[in-house]
């Protein structure tokens, strides 16, 4: 029995167009690891290390919350010590906090042996991203947790729906290195409080068109469904080159293209009339018309969280 | 070849929880029947008449609107009659002028030869629904247009996607027999002009369930999907009687229950589980405690519009 269990989490991509605090995908770009250990019983405790910095403060990482949440509910009075060890950048859009989170949860359910389910465990990693935004969304977390596109259908109780993605599908990352003081922070606050039943509407079609396209593998369904002309839009002042980033991206021949998350990661869709050529050519250009400097990372889609040496 | 064709078009049920404006379901509880003859040439005209009145005002009618409109964008210069026998009650929130609309543009289109696509001639039918509810809805006439469930995910130009139905739902329609005044024009107006982001993403999520929830017959989905705390609520005061004869089909295990468009109509998803008994009889109490009077019908899903006989 391993006194230590190492489990990984995916990067994601949040919202894409009408899915907003719903909607993700997962993808093999980047990934996280936890380790997990228990260091000493009769209370729950949890120390938490990166390859940074020897010990931080638990409550103020994804990791560190979420796994105290788990501790808490279950009524587990144990210690653990958890060691992070980042893949994934920070404050891209890239659902670096949620995989923390989630490889967490995942590496102290195995190495406590409780079988918690899935749903549950999304829900600890969606108390854990209060760290990282002040509000507990689940999008993140469910896609690094089961892989694949997926839903949060429910919230309270947690429940999730797959979708595996249509076979020639690929995934197109445009990362910029800029960063946004408090960005996901600031970038919630700017989506509007309501909207009008019209917008509701709107976004209920393209939601719908999406869902179905995606599941169908309706390319002309995805392209019209992943559009937002509310919450993207609302967060257009922290991205100005994401307008004419996305026009070229489908003249490239990209099926969709959406803001990844909180942003400012640019997320596409791609297949193989895609023009990748044309597509890093122009990003090159666009991104320093804007004074930034972007990578373009091509990735596939990613199954759930896995346990790396199970107990 | 016939100088007259005749069509129907079956009733409908719109929004279905959390589909405001894009989601309904054709069955075959009743239906409309129009048929249509050329009588002259060189002016676009249409004469309407019904079983009641032998002309009526075509404007103000869906069937001769949406005529109307059909023969003015395809540039058709000819005289329509149109004979309307009406199978829907009206103002009940079966569909009954979305009806008349299809099988009044489907009638037509046969007639003329013209092949205009089914899209296309639902467009026709939704110009035509202004003639009831001054706004031109989309939904009622795509259910009766292409049948089963359908989804209007883009309006300009109209897309439709159909969902077959999972196999062992059938539908339970409770009719009371209350006329409200302008009723579906007050139902649209009693929906809120604004609703909140939390709002909108909770009818998201709830969307996403029952849309998903009808391909993969999945009914814990489907049940999760099929509640509105919006639009459905803003519209109690019309239909007092609604959240216990909700509350009441539920224990009696119908799958699912939502007003039926604009009311006063109450929709339910049955199967074979469901206690149809137990269902009649408590309808019959709990309308008469509401002093009115209730009808059930059983129902399955329907076909799209159906040409009686072609040219």
């Amino acid at each position: 029995m391993a006194d230590v269990v190492k489990a990984i989490a995916y990067s994601s991509s949040a919202n894409l167009g009408p899915g907003y605090d719903l909607l993700a995908v997962a993808h093999n770009a980047f990934f996280d690891t936890v380790t997990a250990a228990i260091t000493c019983e009769g209370e729950a405790k949890v120390e938490l290390s990166t390859q940074r910095e020897m010990t931080i403060d638990p409550e103020k990482n994804t990791a560190g919350l979420s796994v105290l949440h788990l501790l808490k509910d279950e009524e587990l009075k144990l210690c653990v010590k958890l060691t992070l060890s980042k893949g994934i950048p920070v404050g891209l859009g890239l659902g670096s906090s949620g995989a923390s989170a989630v490889a967490a949860v995942s590496a102290v359910n195995e190495l406590l042996g409780v079988g918690i389910p899935h749903e549950k465990l999304t829900y600890y990693a969606m108390m854990g991203e209060k760290a990282a935004a002040n509000v507990p969304h689940p999008d993140n977390v469910a896609a690094s947790m089961f892989g694949n596109f997926t839903v949060v259908y429910s919230v309270n109780p947690i429940k999730v729906f797959t979708i595996s993605p249509p076979k020639d599908l690929r995934i197109l990352l445009v990362i910029p290195d800029i960063h946004i003081e408090q960005k996901t922070k600031r970038a919630r606050e700017m989506v509007p409080k309501s909207i009008s039943m019209e917008e509701h509407v709107e976004l209920s079609r393209r939601l719908s068109s999406l869902l179905v396209g995606l599941q169908l593998g309706s390319k002309e369904m995805i392209r019209e469904g992943m559009h937002d002309p509310v919450v993207e839009v609302s967060r257009l002042s922290l991205f100005p080159f994401y307008p004419s980033m996305k026009r070229r991206l489908l003249e490239g021949g990209a099926i969709s293209v959406a803001i990844s998350g909180a942003g400012p990661t640019v997320f596409g869709l791609t297949d193989d009339s895609t023009n990748s050529e044309y597509i890093r050519r122009f990003v090159a250009n666009e991104c320093s018309n804007f004074n930034i400097h972007c990578t373009v990372v091509n990735a596939d889609f990613a199954k759930g969280t896995k346990i790396e040496n199970r107990k």
